[in-house]
């Protein structure tokens, strides 16, 4: 008897069960509904005192009902005298209001931090964080897992393409990073995608900085959001003599007119992840999605054990 | 100058424009807006350095997208350097989630205090609680106000009744202090209804205890949310020979069937106020809103002004 729950709320429950499976118990008996006024009711339908206990839930859209549901649940759990409260969040809502751009505005990525920890969180578990130095926005433990090897091992392994003649290409200077970890494991060069703004109201010009002539460009990004800039940047690559163009992100919020955009673009292939539910109208045969279930399962495993997780986190 | 500010967010920007006309300032510059994803976006358009800044922001329903527009506003105020962050919730969403009446569950109006402080709110004034205990949730200062002399004034001079044939009525054991206080107001006897349930699954059964006999009841409550219990009351105080019955509450949650169950009930007269904004759709001739600006305005200025608040609490 190993004392080891783990909870679903309502995000990502297919993820959620995917986790339990993998861990190999079922998921944590519980409730969560709403009053009539739309309060959120959770009720944990089984003991917990004395245990390790697992939420899972990503802030992606609705972020502020996911947001809250996860600030009560943490709460009831806390009460419900568990011994540690662990999130895992593997999409992090806010995550781009991560600075003051401009006065006067909130730093909203830091609040939900502080939001987390009020209510009784005791670790965290996160999965590519729009900035690394969010990690740094919580006092208590972070795990801050990385998708780029999952994603690696399919262009590896099940895409099909020559993988002699790749070149991952970054969306921007941020992006840098994290395509240069993708290449080292596709032993491919990388190229970069300068956006620059010639005058105020003037569309942005995308220069691409490497030789894509005749490649097969793989475009990584963390979030695909409206899908504008990857549309375009994968239209720019072709224009600089790209063969085909694939995009690849882990985490696929994809809002507004994103689906449609995908679907119009030059785009052969999306990679993304599960971190974010893909509801039955956003499928596309465009889009293949990869599961983060068993980096989560691992390590909520290790945490569990207290073995190290760090040999997860690149 | 007298470096102060109001700001209103969405939940009720009609009663805000009113409480800054009581004032006889203009409503602070900002915007409230969502991303494409729904993350919510807040702009502060003006200097706000070193005043009191009172936000205006009923947790009403969507409670979880009100919160959250008025913790992320908090933050940018207390960023923009703001001297105070006061707080003005005329109605208190999550109050009703105020104890554990069963176990493993939450205390959502407890974690919702400690939300908003940690946001960095320096002050509350919120009006009529669920429960007056929530008033120690806090512990930055809180003004509680109540809405029993405004209603009372209505009875008292705009309503048209025979004041010496009236009887207060608490519709539960929970809230015979406010009708206590309504009745020394009008000068009239009270009443209580004793719910009790026979057995599990068998409908409740209405007891009044008091004499009712020819007299023009006033059934009030804090709450009025589907109207369930306050329907089903009036038609027992009028079996028990009541003339006529009207209702009063401060906060009009009215969810789901409750503007069909007043309509359809022997409810004379519904007498609210603008705690929360009453739709267009929810408007019914049996309606009466009072409002509460003049009294959240006296507040403010005088919260603003460092003079006590005490002579507005009953
Ligand atoms: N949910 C959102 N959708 C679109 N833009 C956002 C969102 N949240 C924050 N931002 C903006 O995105 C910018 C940060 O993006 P980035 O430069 O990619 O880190 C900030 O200036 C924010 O104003
Ligand atoms: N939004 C809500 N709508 C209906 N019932 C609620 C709500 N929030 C909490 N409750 C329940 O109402 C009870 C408290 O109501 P009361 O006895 O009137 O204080 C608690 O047992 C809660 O489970």
């Amino acid at each position: 008897d190993s004392k080891l729950k783990i909870f679903s709320l309502n995000s990502n429950r297919e993820l959620a069960e995917e986790i339990a499976e993998n861990v190999g118990i079922p998921l944590g008996k519980s409730s969560v509904t709403h009053f009539s006024d739309g309060e959120i009711q959770i009720n944990i339908e089984e003991s917990i005192r004395g245990y390790d206990v697992f939420i899972v839930q990503s802030t992606s859209q609705p972020v502020n009902e996911n947001l809250m549901e996860l600030l009560i649940m943490i709460d009831a759990v806390k009460r419900a005298s568990a011994r540690t409260v662990n999130v895992v969040i593997p999409y992090y809502g806010y995550a781009r209001q991560d600075r003051k751009a401009r006065s006067r505005e909130p730093i909203t990525a830091k609040l939900v931090a502080n939001l987390l920890e009020t209510a009784g969180a005791t670790r965290v578990v996160v999965l590519d964080l729009h900035a690394p130095q969010i990690q740094g926005f919580f006092d208590i433990l972070i795990d801050h897992l990385v998708a780029v090897p999952l994603i690696s091992e399919y262009f590896l392994n099940e895409s099909g393409i020559d993988l002699e003649n790749v070149i991952v290409v970054s969306p921007d200077h941020g992006g840098v990073t994290r395509a240069r970890k993708m290449a080292d494991r596709l032993k491919a060069p990388i190229a970069i995608i300068d956006k620059r703004r010639p005058r105020p109201n003037v569309a942005e010009v995308m220069n691409i900085v490497g030789n894509v002539e005749g490649k097969t460009a793989i475009i990584i990004d963390d979030i695909i959001d409206t899908a504008g800039t990857i549309s375009i940047a994968a239209s720019a690559l072709i224009e600089s003599g790209a063969k085909e163009v694939y995009a690849c992100c882990t985490h696929p919020v994809l809002s507004g007119p994103a689906i449609q955009r995908i679907d119009d673009s030059v785009i052969k292939k999306l990679i993304i992840t599960n971190s974010i539910a893909l509801p039955e109208e956003k499928k596309s045969p465009k889009i293949k999605q990869l599961s983060v279930a068993k980096l989560l399962a691992e390590t909520i495993v290790r945490v569990h054990e207290q073995k190290s997780v760090s040999t997860l986190f690149d």
